[in-house]
């Protein structure tokens, strides 16, 4: 293996003193000349007519400088996800409590309040309806009225069925009649925020050229610019985004959130406006994850090897598709080898806030279920949990379901290496208990670009469209750094915006350590076969006969003949190719998957409920750490997040009107440093194919198993399976009382039969 | 000849709008929170030894945040031009007035000014020289001590000689002996402000992450960001340039200008610092033209041509090389045969402030000693000025001065253009005369890159690390356009810096069309072929059957058969190949000689000396007018420019102290819009071979022909040839009274006998 200088190592983030310094600006630090401040005025009605709105006073009041209503934007519809079915902002009906209805602009904020206060509008309610379960029927009130109508369950969208996700293989009737053992089980998961740091934050400014600038705190500059021209109608080459630092976006921050109504305000009044999220705001008015009921159906042979599936979730979409059911269905099998599968999702539209995005969180909510039920299949079989996930485990080879093949991977390591560092299987004493957690994740793709032109000082300036998240930067220019033989502060990192730099897919998905950093080893790649070729030139010897290292280019067999990069620099001024510049372009970089195996070692005091944490292990397999302090950062942080949305975290929803009853830091009970024992990351290192140097995506998957693990730890220490999240000290009592979770909250009979009705002779 | 789209027609400048609204933002706009002022305290003395400076007054004054000095520069010496001579503020020494001593940055300017006055400088006087002809002398003061001691004059550089071009060419003592005739003449050209609408305008600001970010009034931001990592002795990594819009430069701006004042005293307060000139500073502190005196001696054949040619220049250079005699050494014998030269160009000290570029200078000096001395040589032969030219023309094939080999070009159209339009030649009456004057330059060429991504709606982002001059980004997003076929408000110019866009050579020398016009076209090209081989894939056929116009890619064979930019940047996002981005690199295009024929008419008051002009009447061979509209207005600008020269601009220096004398537009005379005949402008158009479509550099070569052909049409009137600059009425009434301009000012034998000392055995 070649010697790695700059990665592999572990490096402080390249912006960690302006971070930890307070001096890194944020969209809240823009101070534009005549800038105003952006309020929104929403709806306090679940489901309701709007019958008028008057913003005259409002409009009367001085220091207001516009006030806009659903009827200034013009007449579309869209969709954060596949379906185009939401406006920007309410016109004729709300559809939940929180729902845009109007926005003004003022001098600041207080003026900006009383404004709203000042705005009437008048509602006629419309029925509502808020359980999922009871929304998916027949008879249930229609969240949208314009929705396809549809008879009893379809397969094709009707009623408050918004989105349908589906993934069959092989004959899974068959194998279930052929099974020796069959086991269901329905399991919950909350409603939860993404609980960034930074509220969503957004400014816009009409430019002396027309143009429109948006600063955003934003994990999708290219997709608010995309959407941002679809909502206000004009050309996407119109409008300039400038992503700002994000402080934290988790998924929240990957879509056009709140940037239309200060842009349309900027528009109206000329004056540049800034909109700011209140941490209430960020409970109320923005996407969080709802809601997801998940029932798996298993057929397993005597010898403990999963043959079927069959899983039918229901996920609460709220009044709108937003991120959706995500790609959770195909993770309904886990990581393991499952020859016949019948899987399902269900979005349903229901009265409240509509579901954004949170770390793949279709897929964690999965992972609890999933993982949960294979641990209660095993012990139900009568073997030993680690063992059975052993036997049933994917191996390279293997088709995934999504119909890959699985490729080299080191899902058994991370299985071995938990298994070692916990010491399983082990007796513990009463009360305490250990569980264990597979998670899996693939590796994220899409469009990535990238460009790196050498200065005249031998130093390089890296562009990329990407958006800094947890220190993607640094990694990004550690492999820039890697490629081209030259130290990591050598490398500048261009803040950059939607015109200068080429289009890239949102930061999230864990796509951006593999497929842009890829963009970038190719990017360093071209200019240092640039740099080879005036080398070359200079030295007089073939391009290939060149190495280079520590920021020189030298003969291979005669490493004192060589130039220097800062000499090759200077010499691209006056050689006939010019400056260099590497460029790199790719849209689609082949399935590289992601294991993560954890393990959580729980006591459970039986007095009172509570469930503490002792000790918590896991090992992924993460292709090559570019920097390991960061790896092992993004692997704490996201079991942090599923040990939070294990124990604690919960956003209540009103089951009347669908309002958050808990928006608030000091009611939505994130897990405190105290709350965490040590976390113990083991990391394991199969090198992926395509990404850069054998890099994996890195940072969702640890997100997803805790859940799983603790429910398994709990029931490994007092015996009863907890299958609605979190653990809270009341839920534990209620399970050790026997009042269980009611296995059969889907009415899975009945959508077998619509299913079936639609796939006869009429479906196409 | 293909049909072009969007090149050669006139389209209003992209930015019109923003600038005829006044929102355009130049540096004076930026408002920085905590920014302070900087102004600057200035040398009183023309030479003199520091002997302290006590800045604790100004230090303890409220509102003062920093003040520095040369002690706080670390001890670098930096040179504008080859020579490194010249210390970012003075240290020990001052050697002009005006030179920078110290600088205050305070809350406001007032106080910035009153902290100027409390702070004492003791000087020490030295001995003075002011006049290059005397300084040129073996006895004359130093003006620099530590310059190499020198005797008489020498070839090598010694005394107060700080610069030294020369070109020789065949036999020139042989062909003055074969001569029939030879002429001898000495002209001279005034000082000259470059009278730039924004003054000097600059602002530096720490990041957060400790870099340093300067904005920027200039022509050269990559320039900039080397030469103050060079003063400030810091990486040019931690500098990022922002070129703010410029508000005229025409050379001032090309360099390191004040920039590292606010910039040592943004790092020394920890705010953002700004400098802004006044109109008085922008006289007094920043390097101008300064007088040069030619010497010409041509000798001919009786049939008219010219065989030999010598010429000594004397470049006035100040204190410093500054931007030194340029390249006019070789614009000394105009653009006609010549086969025997002997060209010398001298750069002498002076105690006054460093002589700086405007618009090819030495060459727009040349050009009108050279012009008029065309004219005289003519008349003295009793040929029509007109003939004599076109019978001494090169022609393709020619070689020129500096060795290239003259390729085909419109110099002989645009004679012919002027010579019909002017209706030559012509009896005038009494009074009243027409002059003629050739103009050569050079398409400039140096470093030049472009990147332009294809954004997903088919609209292009091109990346310029040019700044704009004079509609410049408009010609090059004609470029792109043309190129790919798309309409020009389909491509959007990044605002960039310099971390972001490649390295580009500052925009001037008129190489932005012709050379970074060429990056952009091939920029273009590079992405169409992405696109063809995306377009190829997708309808099936081979990427050479296509066409594209109209912002589609179609089968030539079949046009009905294509893809829109928009469909095919919508492709690129799932391609495998991703986004296109096309880039492009380029150092040196070959030589393309620029040509333009100038006439002037005027009628002279014999009684009061005014010289009124009564018609102008230029062509210029464009090579392909990218933007005809912009190019006829550099055309008109740069052409009265020239007038100005002629008429009425003058640097009023001080002989005892080297100070301005007239520092304000109230007293430096530049032509207003009354004293402008009609301009007529005729386009050639001789296609180059390398420009972007054929096109040649257009904007300098205009501005140096009018006071040349000013002077012949007053010879034409009156009689009289007047061989300094400007010509106003009092220089016209003292011309009539017979009082020429010495002819001997310059030494020549002095001169011809210190070379041939040094050329003798010694010399190496």
């Amino acid at each position: 293996m070649a010697v790695r200088n700059v990665i592999g190592q572990s490096h402080t983030r390249i912006d960690a003193e302006e971070k930890v310094t307070g001096r890194t600006k944020y969209v809240a630090d823009l101070r534009l000349p005549g800038m105003l401040t952006c309020k929104l005025l929403t709806s306090t009605r679940s489901h309701a007519r709007i019958v008028s709105i008057d913003v005259s006073q409002a409009l009367e009041l001085p220091g207001v400088h516009g006030v806009i209503t659903g009827k200034d934007f013009p007449d579309v519809y869209f969709g954060s996800g596949a379906v185009q079915d939401r406006r920007i902002m309410a016109k004729d009906e709300v559809f939940y409590v929180g729902e845009p209805v109007a926005a003004v602009a003022a001098d600041d904020e207080i003026t900006a309040l009383e404004a709203l206060a000042l705005i009437q509008v008048e509602y006629e309610d419309l029925e509502v309806v808020m359980d999922p379960l009871a929304a998916i029927g027949p008879s249930a009130p229609l969240v949208h009225e314009n929705a396809v109508d549809f008879e009893g369950y379809a397969f094709s969208m009707g009623g408050n069925q918004g989105a349908m996700l589906e993934t069959d293989r092989g004959d899974v009737e068959q194998a279930f009649r052929d099974a020796d053992h069959v086991f269901e089980e329905t399991y919950r998961s909350q409603a939860i925020n993404q609980g960034f740091l930074e509220p969503m934050a957004c400014a816009a400014e009409v430019e002396a050229n027309g143009r429109l600038t948006v600063y955003a705190s934003t994990q999708g500059p290219y997709l608010v610019r995309s959407q941002l021209a679809s909502v206000l109608d004009i050309p996407l080459s119109s409008i300039k985004v400038v992503a700002m630092e994000m402080g934290g976006g988790f998924g929240a921050k990957l879509r056009l959130a709140f940037e239309a109504f200060p842009a349309l305000l900027a528009k109206h009044t000329g004056h540049p406006v800034k909109l700011i999220n209140t941490r209430e705001e960020a409970f109320t008015l923005n996407g969080p994850r709802l809601a997801t009921t998940i029932y798996l159906k298993t057929g397993v042979t005597k010898e403990g090897r999963i043959i079927a599936r069959e899983a039918y979730t229901i996920f609460d979409m709220g009044a709108y598709v937003g991120a959706g059911p995500n790609s959770g269905v195909s993770h309904a099998v886990g990581p393991y080898k499952v020859p016949n599968l019948k899987l399902r999702s269900y979005g349903i539209y229901t009265n409240k806030i509509y579901v954004g995005s949170y770390r793949a969180s279709g897929v964690a909510d999965m992972t609890f279920a999933v993982e949960s039920h294979t641990d209660s299949v095993a012990r139900q079989l009568g073997m030993d949990p680690m063992e059975f996930r052993i036997l049933n485990a994917v191996q390279e080879g293997d088709t995934s379901t999504t119909g890959t093949t699985i490729p080299k991977n080191g899902l058994m390591e991370t299985l071995l290496a938990v298994k070692e560092r916990m010491g399983l299987p082990k007796k513990l004493e009463e009360g305490h208990g250990v569980g264990i957690a597979l998670c899996e994740w693939r590796s994220g793709s899409g469009p990535s670009t990238a460009s790196i032109s050498v200065n005249e000082d031998g130093t390089v300036s890296l562009l990329t469209g990407s958006v800094d998240i947890a220190g993607s930067d640094t990694s990004l220019a550690q492999i820039a750094a890697e490629a081209l033989g030259i130290p990591l502060g050598q490398v500048v990192v261009s803040k950059r915006d939607t015109d200068m730099a080429p289009f890239t897919q949102p930061t999230g998905g864990s796509r951006i350590v593999y497929s842009q950093g890829k963009a970038v080893q190719m990017a360093a790649e071209d200019a240092l076969k640039k740099l080879y070729a005036l080398a070359a030139n200079r030295l007089g010897v073939p391009a290939d006969a060149l190495a280079n290292s520590e920021g020189r280019v030298y003969v291979q067999d005669n490493p004192p003949q060589g130039l220097t990069l800062g000499q090759l620099g200077r010499m691209t001024l006056t050689s006939p190719d010019g400056p260099i510049i590497g460029v790199a372009s790719l849209s689609s970089l082949p399935y590289a998957p992601v294991y993560n195996t954890q393990a959580a070692e729980v006591k459970v005091d039986k007095e009172t409920g509570h469930v503490k944490l002792i000790r918590f292990v896991q090992s992924q397999d993460v292709g090559m750490a570019i920097n390991p302090m960061s790896v092992e950062g993004q692997l704490e942080g996201g079991a942090v997040q599923g040990i939070g949305r294990a124990l604690s975290e919960e956003m209540l929803i009103d089951d009347k009107t669908g309002a958050v009853r808990n928006p608030s830091l000091a009611s939505y009970l994130m897990p405190l440093a105290v709350d965490m024992p040590d976390i113990e990351t083991i990391l394991v290192s199969v090198p992926s194919e395509d990404g850069p140097f054998g890099a994996r995506a890195v940072a969702e998957s640890p997100g997803f198993g805790p859940p799983a693990a603790i429910a398994n730890a709990i029931y490994d220490a007092i015996g009863v399976r907890i299958k609605d999240l979190p653990f809270t000290p009341e839920r534990v009592k209620a399970a050790l009382a026997g009042k269980e979770f009611p296995e059969a909250l889907i009415d899975v009979d009945a959508l077998r039969e619509a299913e079936e009705r639609q796939s006869g002779p009429g479906k196409n």
